[in-house]
């Protein structure tokens, strides 16, 4: 089993070009993709050519809790940009978001659809982002994972289609989420910017190469594979969000919106503590048996001390389970700490 | 296809731990090791460790070549100690080493056996590396990427076997080479220094996971294989290695010693620059319609203008394919400059 080409597989690039210009009637040629090592690399590389240790990236709270590791590996800062909750987290005024924005920042960074809001963002917020990014001369990072899972009036959107050829703009890919093949590390980096690009080989180079036989599958699977296979995907997700919808529809006291994309979603439970919670329920709680593992909202917050009566929501089981779980939290919530049913 | 765990595959480090036992008579177990994506990423997260920016670790010149860029994705200096060429490129007296160690010295670094010379170390330079490590309080890091290619006199040797159990050892491994595997990026961090492994479990965290498939694969071949593999595989490697001495013994103008280890040795041609003779090989000379790619030495030295008279070579090649390209060698090297066969 030879080395892969430290910039991957010539034969994935290509298919991963065509299935994007397929599918979204983008230009797009092989030679704008840089193969990483799940998405999880492309950031780390992203981070370590568009900034130096010490430099900011801006990015939207809450955001992706891995984005702090991935900045720390490279001595980056993120400075957070708050999205309230009564928006549905959409964007906030560009003027508030130019607020953040110092001599230091070298990149706006945005996961759309969001994880772990499941915020689509509409093509204005995405136009209002690259104006702020052409004004300062900084690039804009889309991490663009969960493209595909999009519900309800939202609209599958890449930041590609609206900027083709525009050398500020970076996407970050993945294979990980719509083919449920996570375990495979296939992330791509995507941009026009030849310079990004050459920067992002060096760094390739600097760890030889990718996993060979993961790229090689990838790029028949990308070539050969059902053309419905991601919609099938995306319908089944639709009917375990709309059994979240349903099932949270039913329980008193939180306030939940519909998530617009991914598979993610944040309740609010006014007058909780959701940390406390959710480590009462593995702790503490049961019913007939079983109890729900549920992520607290803070540990996606940058700001401190933000998100405390927020929790996330995985909708990845099957509908009956989904709508099982949200009936053991109504129950947990009902009734009084430490009383296990 | 689920992510694997951030730390790897269990069997993996089982059988691993099972495999070094048997054949160095060891007593390691799975928990003393951590799977990195190729030995690459296993010196990435060493640099990250042992060392903070700015810090430096020792290593001898020449050295692998990509220690450079994994130093630099770290942002450590690699502080270069000289062997002798007449010597074999063994190490120079403790003396020599320990002028090289400044206050930032945080490791000693060793290939062992030696990709670009081919030197195997005794287990007196290893000791005397350990007492080093030992007096200034820094770690020992030995690369053992080709551990079992050995040959005549010299003997396979882990350093883990010198000093099992010791805090201050830390041992980077990769089934790359010994079972022909470079493209399933599967390496590891053996140390019994509970410390170092959490550190490296959190880079580990931080970049999600190895890749699944090749994972699983190894732990299964590990497992299952035919326990001649390894020797089978030494044996074909010798056999080349004596073609290529047989070979260089009849070009008159160059020195060499015969490898005791890995896939190469460095060749001495005095009075000729090598960089200017490997590019005349590739540009400007033929021999019956065909010529060598050799590299020259200095891309392995990080002390500036040194190794300009030594070529590198790699019997990667079948042995008549050893055997004619020393002969086109030997032709490049007895004919004028532009002169084509």
């Amino acid at each position: 089993i030879a080395y892969e080409a430290s910039r991957g597989n010539e034969a994935l690039c290509e298919n991963w070009a065509a299935y994007m210009n397929r599918s979204l009637h983008l230009a797009l040629s092989a030679d704008q993709f840089l193969i990483t090592i799940g998405a999880s690399e492309a950031l780390i590389f992203l981070f370590m050519i568009c900034a130096d240790p010490g430099d900011e990236v801006l990015v939207f709270d809450p955001s992706y809790a891995n984005y702090i590791s991935f900045a720390a590996t490279a001595g980056v800062t993120l400075r957070p940009v708050i999205c309230d909750p009564e928006d549905g987290f959409h964007l906030p005024s560009v003027a508030a978001i130019k607020q953040h924005i110092s001599p230091r920042t070298k990149a706006l960074l945005l996961c759309n659809p969001n994880n772990p809001t499941g915020t689509v963002y509409r093509s204005d917020e995405l136009k209002a982002l690259l104006n702020v990014a052409h004004e300062f001369g900084i690039f804009l990072i889309v991490d663009e994972t969960y493209r595909e899972f999009v519900y309800g009036d939202s609209q599958s959107l890449s930041v590609l289609s609206l900027a083709p050829g525009d050398p500020s703009v970076i996407v970050v890919d993945s294979l990980s989420k719509r083919f449920s093949l996570c375990g495979a590390r296939i992330g791509s980096i995507i941009t026009a910017n030849t310079e990004v690009l050459r920067l992002a080989n060096n760094l390739a180079q600097a760890r030889l190469a990718g996993p060979t036989i993961e790229q090689h599958a990838a790029a028949y699977m990308l070539k050969n594979m059902n053309p419905q296979f991601v919609e099938t995907a995306r319908l089944e997700y639709l009917r375990r969000r709309n059994a979240l919808c349903d099932a949270l529809a039913r329980v008193d006291g939180i306030s939940f919106r519909p998530p617009e994309g991914a598979f993610y979603t944040l309740v609010s439970i006014p007058g909780v503590d959701a940390e406390a919670f959710c480590t009462r329920l593995l702790a503490n709680f049961s019913h007939d048996g079983e109890t729900v593992f549920l992520a607290p909202a803070s540990g996606f917050y940058i700001t401190p001390n933000t998100g405390r009566s927020l929790i996330r929501i995985a909708f990845v089981l099957a509908e009956s389970e989904i709508t099982r779980a949200i009936h053991i939290v109504d129950r947990a919530l009902q009734t009084k700490i430490d009383q296990t049913e």
